[in-house]
């Protein structure tokens, strides 16, 4: 069975990370099991955690590092082509739904997020929508919910994607 | 090709991640691919990277968050059952040695760190071993290196497993 893909896209700074901590909590609250992706367009980021000793391996230059603990497994490796969306998911298993941040540019269902003090046009048009949150008044054919109603967004996947 | 697999053992504040540190720099200088793996025999660790919106998906209870960079893809998951060494094994490609620290009941070639102020008495057999790095006058049938001598143990493994 594949796991539902579902990429929450918008311009920077519209609130994905905060509309998709939301969507996060209620699908836990629901009993889902949940993994999300995140899109970071620039090279690098930190994972400064500073005193770890894995991260030391890192500074160290390990190319790959893993932290294997009885109840999580983190690692952070270097790579010199961008995975695509589609190999991350298939690194993915035992969870009921994969959310993405960003990946805009994918074939995957998306849900938009669209704040007016950032921007009155949508990125994708409506085919590629399954919902736009927003405080903007569009008329695009799709569902539309307001930036504060993450429990209408995760009703509509738990409809389409989850029954 | 399998990729050569050495665990560095040793007890608890022995010096094994400062001699991986060491290990790591100079096989990066002699331009191999490393990777490493380190065993965290505690339940949970911090990955508490303030700000950082990634966390803020695991903050929010993602049970398995992945940042993908087009140089660097990270990823945290929850696990209800450990994986292996060797599972973890089969999900690193492209490099030319791994080195992990800790795993010391695994079946892989070891190098335990020994320091006179922690322990007297290795925990590994000699037969286990293929390097003991210590500053107690022990007198088992392996190479036997001093604490500072990363070099050696680095040549050690060249001429072992990457030439």
């Amino acid at each position: 069975m594949t796991i539902p893909v579902i990429c929450v896209v918008g311009r920077s700074k519209s609130g994905k990370t905060t509309l998709l901590e939301k969507m996060i909590i209620l699908l836990k609250q629901r009993g889902y099991r949940v993994a999300t992706i995140k899109h970071h367009s620039h090279h690098g980021f930190d994972m400064d955690v500073p005193g770890k000793d894995t991260w030391r391996h890192a500074q160290a230059g390990s190319d790959h590092v893993i932290i294997a603990a009885p109840d999580k497994v983190a690692a952070i490796r270097n790579v010199s082509v961008e995975p695509t969306l589609d190999e991350l998911v298939a690194t993915i298993t035992d969870v009921d739904i994969i959310l993405t941040e960003g990946y805009k540019r994918s074939s995957k269902p998306k849900i938009e997020v669209l704040r007016a003090e950032r921007s009155a046009a949508p990125i994708c048009t409506a085919d590629e929508l399954i919902a736009l949150v927003t405080d903007v008044p569009v008329t695009l054919p799709v569902r539309i919910f307001t930036l504060d109603d993450a429990a209408g967004v995760v009703d509509l996947l738990e409809e389409m994607y989850l029954k």
